[in-house]
């Protein structure tokens, strides 16, 4: 990072006339380990599951469009498949024992420890040795009403100031979102202290595969992009867990879900991008990933003052 | 337009979750006259200009840096050379007689007619017949005094609303640039009612293209990423003579120069990136570019449900 600082002041602009870039630039060769940082390889990871409560009706879609957008992803028909390409991403979908969902968390916990661990490290292993910087996402009907139980279980506040419509459910199964999450949380109040057991009660496999994924990228320095809702909620386990487990991430947007907003801020991050999005899938994240790789572009190829034969400020 | 919309609809998406994306293909579709919308020919242009008013002490550069930084945008040094790069859009610079600054405008007009109007024409004739997508940026040494005056002389105001410190003025060079600006103001308040007249009187060569390059586009139905506060600033003059005139503009991002987030609320712009950048060279609209690219690569190469197999909205 001192490095990546000390060449930014020689480099032909004004000092500090990149900011966010010139900051990105030097995230990243912190992370990396080494300078000049790289954006060559650059990964995506897509994790999907089922969720008990979507039969509770807290999703504008049917359960079943968790395995057909997983197909879809297969094909490259979605969003994720456009926005990888477009910025050179290679995209690893992994569906999370789809035919079972988790339990029904009103009922019982979402996932045994052994459930949970098996999906975290699954994500942890997913991680690319060589990746130099790594998008996350998923997919999982019924997952921002997992989501919203997480960060409340991790954040505090009511139910309601950590849920919206997620696809875009209505009145009705808003109504629903609440009273599912409130249930929840009622049932599992005495194990939510520990941020992986509440992970266990609440979440979901896509959600522990993310937290995996962000562990290990850690131990493969491995910078990261978060997505929305969702990530951000599988994030805060780790960060509730220790202090400063996020430090190798940045938040790529903020989506128009409400509760993503309350999480950035308890999480202390400031998205890159504010463009509405509330899609998934790890959207966000790969769109942020050309905002990563120009700023590195521009660490790298631009030339200093001496360079150029530029005159430096009077 | 209309065919944008009609297919976002079927696209495998919760309706309207790719929210500011979906906004951009429908704009770029309706202002290329086609759809589906293209991204394949991005034009970059950057227009130099020198101004007398540098002589006053309103930057912190010394006004030789237009023309070393003309050089380093020809060598490839230069951010927006990387950004370009990073986008793959086709950079071209046009440096207008930078050897024969423009008039100090305390004094008497920047420019005579004849000269606004030659740069006017030159910026006009330089939009491509085949560009899909117009990035426009700007060098100058002293510009955003230049465009301080004449944002004020637009939209009114204090001249200190509009000032900030550009390249990164001291104490000193600030006052300078408000007395300068309060200077120009007072002595051409006569003749600033029209917008053209405005533009000659205390802009600069640099904008004057701008502003021919954003009608050419118009002409040409390129539509068109404005940088920041000067390329606004001088966008702002069209919008100025005729209300409309920038229908075919979307703002690529809020600059650091505080009048830059003045100058976006008067136009109605909400700009796409909120990174902090405060360089100029086009090099927000660049950067933006990769989002425009995205938001189409999106549009045109996602799946319908029909397609994929995937089950509506319950």
């Amino acid at each position: 990072m001192d490095k990546a600082r000390a060449r930014e002041a020689q480099l032909t602009k004004p000092a500090g006339s990149l900011a966010r870039l010139e900051e990105l630039a030097a995230w990243a060769a912190g992370w990396q380990g080494a300078h000049p940082p790289k954006a060559e390889r650059i990964q995506a990871l897509v994790f999907a599951g089922n969720h008990g409560i979507a039969a509770r009706g807290v999703s504008a879609f049917p359960a079943e469009v968790t395995v057909q957008m997983v197909a879809n992803f297969e094909a490259g028909g979605a969003a994720i498949n456009q926005l990888c390409q477009s910025a050179g991403a290679d995209l690893g979908v992994h569906a999370l024992d789809l035919e079972n969902p988790t339990a029904d968390f009103t009922v019982e916990p979402a996932m045994s420890e052994a459930e949970c661990a098996a999906a975290f490290e699954l994500g942890r292993d997913r991680v690319a040795d060589d990746a130099d910087l790594l998008c996350l996402g998923e997919m999982g009907i019924a997952n921002t009403t997992s989501a919203a139980a997480l960060a409340c279980a991790l954040f505090g506040g009511d139910p309601a100031d950590w849920i919206g419509r997620g696809t875009g459910v209505d009145d009705a199964g808003l109504t629903r979102k609440v009273e599912t999450v409130t249930a929840g949380l009622a049932k599992h109040a005495a194990a939510l202290d520990d941020p992986l057991v509440a992970l266990c009660c609440l979440g979901g496999r896509e959600l522990a595969a993310m937290a995996g994924a962000i562990l290990g990228a850690r131990e493969k320095r491995v910078p990261v992009l978060l997505d929305g809702f969702i990530c951000c909620a599988a994030a805060a386990v780790l960060q509730a867990a220790q202090s400063g487990a996020l430090d190798h991430c940045v938040a790529a947007h903020r989506s128009a879900e409400p509760g993503h907003s309350r999480l950035l801020a308890a999480l202390g991050m400031t998205p890159l991008l504010d463009l509405g999005l509330r899609l998934g899938e790890g959207s966000g994240a790969a769109l942020a990933a050309h905002i990563v790789k120009a700023a590195i572009a521009t660490h790298v190829g631009m030339a200093t003052f001496a360079e150029a034969g530029v005159s430096e400020k009077s």
